[in-house]
């Protein structure tokens, strides 16, 4: 792992803070390359044909090839550290978290917080306004199922921190932002301490 | 990994299927047991208590502990065989294709399969309606993005086969269920005929 990494990304989204997250804790240095995704610039041929044809950040570079999406980015990254269990099974238990968050707890709770803030109330479509209640029913029932896997443990995976935390904490604490009331969550709320008061924690604005 | 592996399974689903033929691929045994999920046999309180609180299937038991997410079982069935690189970027670059399935490939082309074979027409809630033609968009988008990385390649990862093939042809290779036009994506017809060459394959009747 001698190649420098670039992290081609648009700062605010939380995908891309998974990724800076991630390095801060495994050590890892990461240069940053700024798009801003409102103004279409990971839309651009250039970006389409150079660093990911789905139009999506983040992308991270290494040496002069491209890892899309959030979570193998991150895996990358943290390759090596204390960050990646190396017991089988909690490795993929490990990944079961990654999957899960992609999947029932991504498309929920950080669509919602994009879609209100970003969009706002006005800049909304009908398809988008109509699955609202959907995601808000979805996303509170995965913060349920983090709050009760959370029960008598302090971290998802094994007996300590591993990349499945720093994954699903990106979107978890900032939930509040498209109105998800954590104080429902006392679990969630006590794991979200825990990570912050992490030696090499750095928050989305670092 | 002495422990026995067991299933739990609703058979026509493809992201069963996926854990079935990784461990075909990978030479593992596997018992089976079957779940209706049309009947609600996965939401029931000893499934939710004992094998996954989220109701989903498929979930593998490995002796007395659980995995669920489709990626993540396939992941450990796989792991130590050919069908996982060794090389950190190959590795990495795996972990994307299973990540861009579960987010932009099976929430469009086997949500709209099961819409379209399971709860039929006359089935499907308005919202369900609402959303079918962004999903029919995206889906081709997943197709023609697979379609032109298969351009001068066998395989998604690398020279050889990969978990990432095992997962992308799940749901791929039986598109045509939910009327997605295969034959507009002839790298993607190749790579299916491929990967059903291969000397270990088995079908998802098998």
């Amino acid at each position: 792992m001698n190649d420098q990494l670039v992290l081609h990304e648009y700062s605010p989204s939380g995908n891309c803070y998974k990724v800076r997250l991630t390095a801060a804790m495994a050590g890892k240095k990461l240069e940053r390359r700024e798009y801003d995704i409102l103004k279409g610039e990971t839309r651009s041929p250039e970006f389409l044909a150079n660093i990911n044809s789905n139009g999506r950040i983040p992308v991270l570079q290494v040496g002069d090839r491209f890892i899309p999406e959030s979570n193998a980015a991150s895996y990358y990254v943290a390759e090596g550290s204390h960050l990646i269990p190396t017991d089988p099974f909690d490795h993929a238990d490990m990944l079961r978290w990654l999957f899960w968050e992609q999947y029932s707890h991504e498309p929920n709770i950080a669509t919602l917080r994009f879609w209100m803030r970003e969009l706002g109330p006005d800049g909304l479509s009908d398809l988008q306004r109509v699955q609202m209640p959907g995601k808000r029913q979805q996303g509170n029932a995965a913060l349920k199922l983090m709050d009760e896997h959370l029960g008598g443990r302090d971290w998802f995976v094994g007996d300590s921190i591993s990349l499945a935390d720093i994954c699903l904490f990106a979107y978890t604490h900032v939930a509040g932002d498209a109105d998800f009331d954590l104080q429902r969550y006392s679990n969630v709320l006590a794991w979200i301490e825990r990570v912050k008061a992490e030696p090499r924690y750095v928050d989305e604005d670092a």
